[in-house]
């Protein structure tokens, strides 16, 4: 029985009804309790039908705690060959996402502050991401997550440039602008939003130089900034032309033979 | 007689005066159909010249109308080897448009509503794109659909990333900011506002931040998102870039003979 | 004698110092033309200097007027084999520039408008381009050209599904908005202002959608720009990943032999 | 005892404990120092603890200066073989950086303009460039800079464009937009201002064209602003996407054996 418990809650395999169904149902529910959080954010229903959600709440977080428990007793099947399989699953990352989305419901002191609970619910949107298990778009994912895997160093260095850059101008911006602009540019800290709003090109304009001094400063920033970001682009473009051109490669060396003589023939 | 008309309503031949002057007419109905839309947003213009632009109106629905039963009077003639060739037609994508762009205006209760006959009439746009069937420039875009086409997957991976994190940004900034700023985030809903303007970085400015706590994350956010919207535009670059070199390769690939027989290979 | 003009006039060969002398102050003269724009449009430098720039504005259009013409009577040394030597320099685009430039100064019904005037005087900025012909940046410059030329095709067509999708969201948010707010959506036309702003990014905030539906439709014209921005940078990556990778192949195509038997390889 | 201070002050090798405590101990105190100026930005603690932020200014500089002593006097064995040793590092760049991060502070009369202080102690951001020296990520950044350089002269041009396009774009916008809004637009440069928000797709709010010409010249402006902008990315991406597939061809590069006589071949 405990490896029907098991395989119902694993992943579904082909032709297995109920484990189908669990599968779906919990992803309903994960479903449904975002769409929770986003509802309850409107102040008429959160006041209407505040009693629904509360219900709904603790159906949702007594299921996730049935599954987690069911997960843990049934992990010596996950990890046959573990020494302590029970512990191995509990400090993987998931089961801890899965932790930290429903313990909190069971500390009556944490659950009084009812943002901090919205928070803590947000992190199952993190479950979700066993979506990207499924089908064929689990391969494309893949080519993705390899791909800024192959460019990290490069990717970490460009982002540290930039926080470089960005913490430069936010210190320039705030000598040439705080005497004029107090109000906007009352220290570092502040300018460094402004930073991060123009090298970014968001621009909100809730903060911008108005000196000679300051705009020439910030024309130069933001010419900068253009091609401090077009960095990661090109890296992270540079990376999929790679890896779409060795795809392609690799196809055709299946067919790297002469088709006349049959030498095989060298790339 | 039939056989005429399918010539004449179909794409031209060379030096089919006729279906020339065809074609030409209709596209330039359809672009006269677009300024009339343009025009008579002006109000002035629209309480000026309104029994122009009805008459206007009536003529190019009559004459899309029977363009429409021609076509599918001729339908038999495009689809020969086909069981249903009307019922094939009239199923197609381009007849479903076109049929939406002059229904409405027969059925009385739909016409009174004149914003939603706007929005009819705007499905005729999508009847332009047959200009893109012509000329050299087909080839253009039939390069840019097969690099979309293949890199489809990765793109729609991308976008499912990008909505994930605009979600995940709305609700944070919503917790974050709506105790502060109760009428600029009321709810998550328009706190996802905020986080498609930022994430795409046009930042409007008419939402943003005020706190530092959301300060500090929406320039996390800002920087992720800058990372997330390299993700596409990199899988297009690397898609065009393997297109261009695959076309040169191709083209090289005419002389290339085995080196040990001196036979020709094929590509 | 004409040839010792033409020589002079003509870009510079290595030694010839009257002739360098000659380009350096043509150069310097547009440099200066540009300049005197710029600062005659401070008020204040504008009426305490007006007889200075006007001074100047004579001897700047004097030197053009006299190289101008030296240039048409040199046009046979220019073009040795043309025919009409003379009709073809004045066609050549440089030339029609040139005249454009200078031409207007001598028409006192256009001179008495300030304001055009300074249009022409800035089709001198043209003239500038001429600094590209200098260098080692030509070959960078020529390269520019050349990938941009390639993927003309591709690029036309992105501009005209940019402009489409323009077209499509501009009418759309017009209908949506217009009811609500009449005064920053009064037609397509400056509802088309705001498409320009949100598809390129640039959301200045001076207008933008306030309704939920408004919203929405913006949001998926946020993405789709998105998407179809990346679509130019892709081409235009690509363009140059195939040609930084061609002009590697052609330089080691030359050392593509066996160096143990000389047998020449196929790449 | 001069060799082992160079060793100590030099970058650490491995097991050199003293060294190694050394290169810390400098990079702390730079981090310090950067984080001084952000907190004495914060008007209340520069006031509370004013004399904290002095007396750390003096150690900080006491140690900079005894360090950069300290390194011209072992520069002879830094450059052994160089004729004037200690002329050679004071003239190196990191060298110059190094004392105009102390210098002004030994002059009394400079030191009186906290702000101009403010901008000199800036420059020690540059000393952490240093950090970039260590470990893994030093590959990374070597592959960043060299692809940069590579399409250094590409880069330039487009930057050029750029600056033209935004000159260009101002004078129009400054002719448009000066006589209905004197106070945005009121000379070139205040209108250049303008141009680089929109062309950078910054677009704060602070100044955008009203007139219908103003604004559909901006709309041109803003398309070929990202075709401008399009071209670096595209530069950068494809010096990224050759860097990468060459590596890869690189380390293929060792397997290739000629086809015809079987020798290894050199890449």
């Amino acid at each position: 029985m405990k490896r029907r418990v098991f395989e119902i809650i694993s992943r579904a395999e082909e032709g297995d009804k109920a484990s189908h169904i669990f599968d779906i149902s919990i992803m309903a529910l994960i479903f449904l309790s975002i769409l929770a959080i986003i509802l309850q954010s409107f102040e008429n229903l959160s006041m209407s039908y505040g009693g629904v959600f509360h219900a709904f709440e603790v159906v949702t977080v007594t299921v996730f705690t049935v599954e987690y428990l069911l997960r843990i007793w049934t992990a010596d099947l996950l990890y046959p060959e573990a020494k302590h399989p029970r512990l191995k699953y509990v400090l993987s990352f998931m089961a801890i996402i899965d932790l930290l989305a429903i313990l909190p419901f069971y500390l009556p002191f944490v659950a009084a502050d009812f943002r901090f609970l919205r928070m803590v619910r947000l992190l199952r949107l993190f479950r979700l991401l066993r979506v990207f298990k499924l089908g064929r778009y689990f391969d494309a994912l893949s080519v993705i997550v390899e791909v800024l895997r192959e460019s990290a160093a490069q990717l970490v260095i460009s982002v540290v440039l930039c926080l470089f850059v960005m913490l430069f101008s936010a210190i320039i911006m705030y000598t040439v602008e705080n005497p004029v602009q107090p109000e906007q540019f009352p220290n570092v800290i502040a300018s460094l939003w402004w930073a991060i709003c123009t090298l970014t090109t968001v621009g909100y304009g809730d903060v911008y130089p108005v000196t000679t001094v300051g705009r020439f400063f910030a024309s130069v920033i933001s010419l900068v900034g253009i091609g401090i970001i077009a960095i990661p682009t090109g890296i992270i473009a540079g990376g999929f032309s790679s890896a779409i051109s060795k795809r392609g490669t690799d196809q055709e060396a299946a067919k790297q033979y002469c088709p006349y003589c049959g030498h095989k023939l060298d790339p």
